[in-house]
């Protein structure tokens, strides 16, 4: 995630980092490179009667346009599907921490320990890296009994739920207030449940590869098009138009599967972080992380 | 559905498997064909004073654009509900699961019988086909009984209900935890009622029919209307938009309806692979199933 | 409702049944006189300096694409509405006599009376029909009662509620029981309520005349436009276009009041024939009504 | 709120009562000055060497559809929620009446009171009109006590707290029954917060007027864009052009805030009495008031 | 917030408050002298074979609108919610203030107190503005150790919570009453988390600068593209297109972070003090805050 300190205007135009340039150069200059073809041919394929206008173009153009607005907005719509569940997650820790707090507050370090390695865990589990580290800190030995298994953050929240059982068996909590509190820990199966959900079901890949495939043969034959009308200027209007198609079509791709690595995707470490200084701060305890902030690229992971 | 790993987006641009291309080649040939006969008719016809020109095809094709923009959103969105009831689907059984292991863990593999018929039944009713086999797995004799009803996936839940009826009868649960759960059965219906819905109400068949039409009739007339601009270049502008636009209907079609077997369908198989894993690993279970793989075409049914 | 079995995509392309063209027949042909009319005028005014281009009918055509875009998916938005809220009658249904079954399964058939009477009161205060003979079926002489009410349904709700205030005033229900039941019962209101408000709001009717007019208009006076440059190929192209305007205004305008007979609404019938049929199966009945199916013409009502 | 009865497709082109004409008359008219203008002139200034063409109006046009398309949406949007505000309250009412009925028969008439000066308040608060009268024939001296506040509307939901609140100290209700109820009285929160909200938050002033001043913009400087191609057809179609447009812009402004007088506003009046009509059949009374019609404009307010 | 007063449709017009203008006043200078430039330059660069012709920037345009069309429903969306998260904060604040009215009416100035400080704190939490004098105002000593905090906002519904802990466990409260109320104290959570989400995730910088970029080079293309075939009447047809693209452009941008002190952002110290007013006057509190106007330049802030 790129995270900006408001610039003035002018300066923006000229922003290289969080801008999407550095996955289309390549492909961009491709573009030129046609642009500068189609103007040294032009005297050539114009004798063999072989010639390209731009009405079929532009209706290919806005029909392309609004594919890939659809496009973007089912990828997008992911990309705000994956952050809520993110922030549900961080409201629903508050929430069973401030029970755990109210209720009984000899044990809400426990509770702290088992959400801080559910969070973490699911984290891993996302970016399907090593959870290893990460519950050892909050689980201790029990981290090993967790790490064998197949769904290791759903293993997590059964310890939680085992938690409450128990303290309901020993008469701690009344059926009310268990059932109050086990409403909770629903929601974090439903975060679960959500991003495992975005995590494995993908945008059909139908869609993708045919936008892929429309708008690359669409900006490959747009010199060729362009050219008899704008002769010399047709490098500057193609990359440029060139530039708007692939630079949508790049960001969809991106925000299609939030969870990863990359410039657009979600900063779940930060959140992470987050979650552990919020509910840290709820225990009182004084050595809190530190927040976390961009680095010098303005990236936040 | 098709998931495919990560590739070049050079690559992609000529991947063959989960591509829409095997649904419309022929119609795409036809198209060719259309294109061929625009060309060596275009003086014949010229002499007649009919001509076809873009720009009456250009406000058709962007309105095109428009509508099968917004029915694409429409059976997308069916695909997207779909996905959501089986999410939804997942996260009720690992609740159910949840609450049994903690509150009479010695009825848990009940428990996660009848949910394991469950989602077998209500995958076998979305696809039609015989769900003897699975059922007989998971309920033994029961399963006839079942077997018998005209909406067995509604009776496997009643069962659940019933079960859930009788440890209230026998003061194995208080009222308040007796509702708690049956809460969470609620969520069960809710899936099946949904899936059930979209099943049997497919978007209003004239919405199909009209782009249908519109889409066939709009490629079958404009290679006329591109030849006496474009000349030999006709068949290349004129499939490449046919295929833009045949795509999209086709893939609107399936998604409509998610539940089959084909390319782009969800994998219900694999799901209830996973409801099981998931559930026979809370229960302490070794001998899980293999997590579901996509073959070597990429799909996963 | 038109439930067509899956065919042939060519086979589709002349489908009658299902279509709207029934409903636009006529005005086709009046704008296939206008074009034969265009072509016939065209020498005699274009003497008086009077001409049409495409062009700006070219802009006003892709403006109404938009509108009219907009405007079918709000009226199919009510469609899906609708269709939902009859969805979760089907799942409030279910979990009523679910739970009667298992709280008090003496009281289930009064139970199942009650919701019937509720789902045949409410298709007939949606179509405005005669719920006499259903309710009589139900109800018997009750029946009498709640038929000279001016919110029937809502009357026999209030029954299914004095039903269980009944139940908790004699001590057969915890307050807790209470509590749960008569939540399910409160989305019987929901549907109801949200029914009529459907019913009684139509989408306001300034837009619908707007682009029935607009739409009209444009049908009208495009022959002119396009004679110029298509000439003999006007009719072709002009029906063409008028068609897929057309088509779209008017099925709009039916799936805007889902509730009645037409062939694109919803199919109450078979809706609560299929509520009685899981109803009546829950309780072990032997005698079900048939599975509704479409008619020969794939009608369903 | 104007309710139409169906009428032929042929009559609907000349309805008056219902459409937006009778607010842009008056610049329709200004257009087709304009239009005369731009004929009369089309000679002089053609020699100054000035000409409009239609080509950067087609894309302003297009662009302007897309953005009123979006205002459109947004301002339906709003008229959309309120109405489904003012449902939730008639489901509201009733869910409360119903249980009053159910659990202490003799305060019924209180409650039903308490929710008719709720909702006669609402909608006097709503429309800036004159609640006494009302609340009044509701309340009794009671209504004095209430005028006297800042937010009657949620005082007298207050009261019916209190009512409640009186109820389960002396012991009448169970915690459980008090919180079932209390609920259901959130619910008018949820409505009373909800109109608050849309009436006092409209849609971004900026919107309104970038949208206001192009359509305008592009509708006067249209006229001179078409008179080069059209001749004296222009009027014609440049009053065409226009209606669409600022039919679409003055509806938008219209639904933005529904709760007015205006033709398209929800007819609040006919709420209200529809929600005493309901809760006094609810408690058998005999003399209800007349069900509201439209009058012989159609317009129910 | 700006909020206007109805104004008449011609003076409306020429308003300068309220308006995006002020922002982008420069810019659209730039244009205009871009354009003026065209038309000094058209003989030269025509002679060098150099020439845009409107056709591609017509595509791109179309383009441009449709992709600004969904960045403005992104960013409004983000306002929308907003605003709807205030609203709730209303609701909720209503309601547990309600409710400890109803049932422990000693303690409803702490109530209001704590509800106050929250709202007053989030303001301030949202504008990086100082809460200090609004929290001693509230809180008196107390607020030294809220201010403390990382999460001030989150600490002081840590204290709401501790107090209906304290009175669960000195038994003033019944777990029932409890948890209903802690569900109200869980809405305060959803709004603070729901608000934070918005704050801390903007909405990904790649697709601001993507539409920043486009609509900036196309601007300052666009002159050069219309000025052969409008010559004179260059600047008025392109500073107006310029004018529509930037204003939408920087109203997306504004609403996009609507917590801020901006022209188009939310009246939070207006809404803060709605809160203030509603819950002191449910106090019978005598002396209330005077409603908030708008300013002489319509601002609310």
């Amino acid at each position: 995630m790129i995270i900006r300190p408001e610039s003035h205007w002018f300066i923006r135009l000229f922003a290289w980092h969080g801008s999407v340039l550095p996955g289309i150069w390549f492909r961009l200059s491709l573009n030129l490179l046609m642009s500068l073809i189609a103007i040294f041919c032009l005297d050539w394929y114009e004798t063999l009667g072989i010639k390209l206008t731009l009405a079929p173009f532009s209706l290919l153009g806005v029909s392309i346009a609004v594919f890939l607005g659809f496009r973007n907005s089912v990828c997008f719509g992911r990309f705000i599907e994956a952050r809520m569940f993110w922030g549900n997650l961080l409201i629903a820790c508050r929430t069973l921490q401030r029970l755990a707090l109210a209720i009984s507050p000899a044990d809400a370090p426990r509770v702290t320990s088992l959400l801080l390695a559910f969070s973490y865990s699911l984290k891993h589990q996302l970016r399907h890296s090593d959870a290893r580290e990460d519950l050892r800190r909050y689980l201790g030995e029990e981290a090993d009994e967790v790490l064998k298994r197949r769904s290791p953050t759903n293993f997590i929240e059964l310890q939680l739920s085992q938690w409450l059982a128990d303290q309901r068996r020993r008469g701690n909590l009344s059926d009310i207030l268990y059932m109050h509190m086990d409403s909770n820990i629903n929601q974090l199966s439903q975060v679960l449940g959500g991003c495992e959900r975005l995590a494995s079901m993908p945008v059909p890949f139908a869609y993708g590869l045919l936008l892929h495939r429309t708008v690359y043969l669409f900006c490959t034959l747009l010199p060729f098009a362009l050219v008899p009308d704008l002769h010399y200027m047709t490098p500057l209007v193609s990359v440029f138009i060139a530039y708007t198609f692939l630079s949508l079509d790049t960001l969809a791709e991106e925000l299609e599967m939030p969870f990863g690595l990359a410039t657009n995707h979600l900063p779940l470490d930060a959140m992470c972080t987050n979650i552990e200084i919020n509910l840290r701060e709820m225990n009182l305890d004084e050595d809190l992380p530190d927040t976390p902030r961009p680095d010098s690229r303005y990236r936040l992971t």
